[in-house]
């Protein structure tokens, strides 16, 4: 970092807008801040009086929990609302209802919907922070950032490292911002997944596209399987779950293609036994749950960053 | 307010409890609390170690957070239940639910249940303040004073300022809570609806009843739209959404017949094209995002006018 | 308590994990601070900074407030997390679930679930405490604990008073922790309820079993009505509610058999007319409230204990 760096995004919408020296800077912050999950008393009072809103359109335990543990260890207070509850039932628009959370002086609002492109949509009418807590196939940037910060923690560099991403690559947000993110630091991604769900110019990311998953997982120092999400896909395309696991899962043999020290990743939650076999989940080369266990840490940064919390 | 005056208020139920000196002193309370939310660290530590539990037995987005926001800006603890997850699926009845619920010792109840009379009911078998966040087709306290709190901002007085109410005057709550807080203040009250949703003797509340909203609307300071609420009517009271809107809607046309300096209001969420069109909504002369701030600030004063705090 | 005496559990699994000793202590220890609910301001900092997650696969309105309002008056920071949003319905498994929780580094976790046993098998698999909020048809150990709290203040003791305890003790977690609570602590448990919900070997637990509610109740210290739980029986066990009511169901004259100065429970919520009448329910011997309010209490203790607050 040199002196005259600063962190200069009120909001977190996309990797996109992120160059390497804010993707370091948040990974440093996140590296602060991780160690006081690990006291006795895990609470600072740097976002006392913050009002911080998360607004899922989609279910969620993980990531909304994520954001929320972040928020009160640093004492913001934290407001849920799911879209079952929320005024969208009442046929309000969401941009109605983006403008009236502001109205109540949020300094966040953290916002999933199923739709892409909706955080960068609502930012342009509120006054409050918005960070995307997933938006359609677009982007989930704070998983990449959690991916990233957990590469960098076992591998101590980013830069020139093979990564191997397995599964639905078109329909995955966590894809889409792993592909931009790792790319932008300096490492070289590989992609592999049934064609249907490989996108035409993949390249254009910076990826590798790999006819066969050996391929791309062959010698690769991260092999991160994507979850398959049957509820964002319109039409069936795979024709079994059997068949996905036989041809994309990751097994023991396809893990031991990698480096013998590569890491093990996937975003959760795990389907076992789908695109990955459960010994292979809880190997040791597995730093799966660390990937959550940094998600806190990078939460925590971000909202520390966008909020100017002293 | 004279020396003598002392707010002496356990529960908010209607707005009939209250006297013009009781309404002055919430909003000259709501006045004073506003600022806080505007602070870069918006708490109070006035109802710390204060229990505040959310009932809520019909679904809310902006009401539950509005009050949830003023409880914790005040630094009190909240408590959401949710009907759907409550007690009474289990065939309790709404008395042992309240009970059992004060054995816990809670020092506000905020109840909005869709039957009228539930939160007078429960107060006769709770220790703990109930406040009304709308009962049924009844009353809607905590809005009509948020309503007046806008008035009184804009306009610098209530006393002798026309007010026109257009829409389902029957079923609103909204209405009645502010025909009597308006009509108390010294407004002059008109409203106008499909006859199906007039009631008959509204003149006994202080209103005056108009045949068109024309009528009601020529030269009113303050123009507001009730919600077309489909899910409290039992029968189809209006032909359709279309007829409604061009017969009752407020667009440009009929909000200039109102004073060029007229305000535009809406309890929200708004129907936008039925009861108000998007023109009207967004112009200038719309307050509609500045009640729902002034919501926070009148929960807020509330709160800590029947908790007192200190 | 004997000066050598130390608390010695992380989690709170079954009532068959304590002493006689640990029962008194946890029984003096809520006592102790049940005081906090009764004053003004109703925290204490014991808890501060600590990360609470309430994960309930059942519905349940009281026992998740009660535990929700304990971990707040302790200051503690608490996380609701419930079945519909969880990402159970996302195919993970409960241990994945567990796990991914035990990653965000919380203090204590407080489970429901409809399986016998799954407190039971996350403890092993996490390094938070375990707190059973009721498993199955297994154990419920808080409200046995409450209810002897309550028992204990009224009489002054607990051994050799004969409690009655009345319904389905087959389907029953309620049943079965107070049976071996109240055993364990030197009482006398007189079991009742149709055939087809007491079961083969009651005897073994400690309870008696009578042939009518009649013999159970006559000259006891206690009397217990357990709740008609419908939703927890796989085929219909009793012909009609009615027959129920009539044959099983705590009336005045069923009461009236017991000692004069008797005390009346129930763990709530109550199907009024049917295990309970509402004249018992509502009676001057009834201390149903009291129980819930003891609820807090005994909650404030179990994780005050187990988290090794100062």
């Amino acid at each position: 970092m040199t002196a005259e760096y600063r962190f200069n995004h009120k909001h977190i919408i996309s990797i996109d807008d992120f160059s390497e020296a804010d993707i370091n800077f948040i990974l440093q912050t996140a590296e602060n801040l991780k160690e006081i999950s690990t006291r006795s008393i895990k609470k600072v009072p740097t976002l006392r009086g913050k009002t911080i809103i998360n607004l899922f359109f989609e279910p969620s335990t993980r990531t909304r929990l994520s954001f929320e543990i972040a928020a009160k260890r640093m004492s913001a207070d934290t407001f849920n609302i799911s879209a079952s509850t929320s005024s969208a039932t009442k046929g309000e628009t969401l941009i109605d209802t983006a403008k009236n959370l502001q109205a109540m002086q949020p300094d966040a609002i953290i916002i999933r919907h199923s739709s892409s492109g909706v955080p960068n949509l609502l930012k342009r009418h509120v006054q409050a922070s918005i960070i995307n807590a997933g938006d359609g196939t677009h982007q989930h940037p704070s998983q990449a950032l959690l991916d990233m910060m957990t590469v960098k923690e076992k591998k101590g560099r980013l830069a020139g490292l093979k990564i191997a991403i397995i599964g639905d690559i078109t329909h995955s947000r966590v894809a889409h911002s792993n592909i931009m993110g790792f790319t932008k630091m300096g490492a070289d991604v590989h992609v592999c997944g049934p064609n249907t769900m490989l996108p035409v110019g993949i390249e254009a990311m910076g990826a590798t596209r790999q006819q066969s998953v050996a391929k791309a997982v062959e010698n690769a120092d991260v092999v991160m399987a994507l979850r398959i999400q049957k509820e964002r896909q319109k039409d069936p395309l795979i024709p079994s779950l059997r068949e996905y696991a036989t041809v994309f899962g990751i097994n023991r043999a396809m893990a031991a293609l990698a480096k013998p020290d590569a890491l093990i990743m996937h975003p959760g939650p795990i389907n076992r036994g789908v695109e990955m076999s459960p010994d292979v989940a809880d190997g040791t080369q597995s730093v799966i749950l660390e990937q959550v266990t940094n998600g806190v840490a990078i939460r925590m940064a971000l909202l520390y960053l966008v909020l100017g919390g002293d």
